[in-house]
């Protein structure tokens, strides 16, 4: 059994009659992230994935701008030797630790939402600061887009047992799935799969799509514009504030992508309509 | 139109053809909330029940116990004297200002993720610090429980709508709907509901069950506790850090709870079978 899964006794109640079903729930554990040896944020997460993750976050909230800035990522372990699995820290190159002593120093005279990349900008324009447009100009027909909850569940082998984890996938233009990644959190399984690809030299991933589970609010839409995704889809809504981003970046943001249906509310361009 | 909710033109795709049609979107905005004057978080929420939230993350996050603790909240006002809605300020009582001064240089030391109550702890037992466990011993019938997706569906307005918010529902043990609320995201809609009890003096809230529309992780478990409220029932999965902290605090946690049908997690005893 994976990490990510743990079993469970649990009473399956029907009509007020109950019976015991071993079940396996979804793993949720703290993960503290280190720079340089330093405590700098933790996150409710679902083990495994943990320097993808790790990486993909660093890259959301702009610490990172590609792997060429990191060094070793590795649990840490305790006085005995013994390893800490809920504990990574991540080594940089000695260029830019400068900019990662101000971000540590940042973040103690600023409280934030560390998951959400807010940092305490107040309006939609501070928090557009730094984002730069999507230029790339391709499309795809409605029958691909109408095809990604179809890779998305193919993709997604914990959730079938659990219904409690949500995933994001990164699939080509032809609608092949180039990588995909499950969490408890919403926020984190879209860090996973993009550090995953920040790990591997891949960004900018200008020629990929990016395909949520959940709901696009704005943090969603914020960690696609940095990994330079031009296309988001949701089966889901999304919040107003996604669509605001959106708009402005020149993201196309999709919705409620079931069956052949879904939702266009920005950069209507990259769909091919019949 | 209120103002959780934000008209705009979607093109919506049946079988590759598109149509203009005019929906609504969730409303997602920043939220800063200041402690006596200093900027302590930044959340990202819809906007509504501003007042509740604060008071409902604060009673979460352990800096207040109770509203008698709480002296004015309101809204700030810029230099020429505007509202700033996105901006509140939430007053003390004398006697707790020591405690609150204690908060926001732990914040400025501790580097953490504030909607999730996390702060730094590491394991489960450091998670479970100060967690008394549950008292209360009423309990309900399995029927009861099956009714709770109705007084959900029924108190949520604006979740048809948009598709996009998650809704929290206070309900007594006759079935009654006590107070609900809906929001972008689901810790603040747990936030909204228990923190409007907060301002009525109404905790501790051992006499009602929660009803929440997402899953049920970690962070909504910690946030039932600390509002004593016995019975947490979710749509949805709970993860396993979950049960967990349900197991050892006595709570009653329940999850897939639709139709007749629902998973008894934790606390079996308060659920009267047939």
């Amino acid at each position: 059994m994976t990490m990510a899964l743990q079993r469970l006794d649990v009473l399956k109640v029907h009509a007020g009659v109950a019976r015991t079903h071993g079940d396996v729930a979804a793993a949720e554990e703290p993960l503290e992230i280190r720079l340089n040896g330093t405590s700098f944020v933790t996150i409710m997460r679902t083990p495994g994935a943990d320097r993808e993750l790790a990486a993909g976050f660093l890259l959301a909230e702009r610490i990172i701008a590609a792997a060429d800035d990191l060094g070793v990522i590795r649990h840490c372990t305790d006085a005995q030797g013994d390893a800490t699995p809920n504990v990574i820290n991540v080594g940089f190159v000695p260029a830019v630790s400068a900019r990662i002593e101000r971000a540590l120093a940042d973040r103690r005279m600023v409280t934030t939402n560390s998951s959400c990349g807010v940092c305490g900008r107040r309006t939609i324009d501070d928090l557009m600061t730094g984002i730069e447009p999507m230029p790339s100009r391709w499309s795809v027909s409605a029958a691909m887009i109408a095809s990604l909850p179809e890779a998305l569940r193919a993709a997604q082998p914990l959730f079938d047992e659990t219904g409690g984890l949500h995933a994001a996938a990164l699939i080509d233009r032809g609608g092949r799935l180039v990588a995909s990644a499950e969490d408890v959190g919403r926020h984190n399984a879209v860090d996973k799969v993009v550090g995953a690809q920040v790990l591997m030299e891949r960004l900018p991933l200008d020629d990929l799509m990016l395909f949520v589970s959940g709901r696009a609010s704005y943090e969603i839409v914020q960690k696609a514009l940095v990994a330079r995704v031009p296309l988001l889809a949701s089966v889901s809504a999304p919040s107003s504030l996604a669509v605001d981003l959106a708009r402005r970046s020149g993201l196309t943001l999709l919705g409620f992508v079931r069956g052949d249906t879904f939702n266009i509310y920005t950069g209507a361009e990259r769909i091919e309509l019949s």
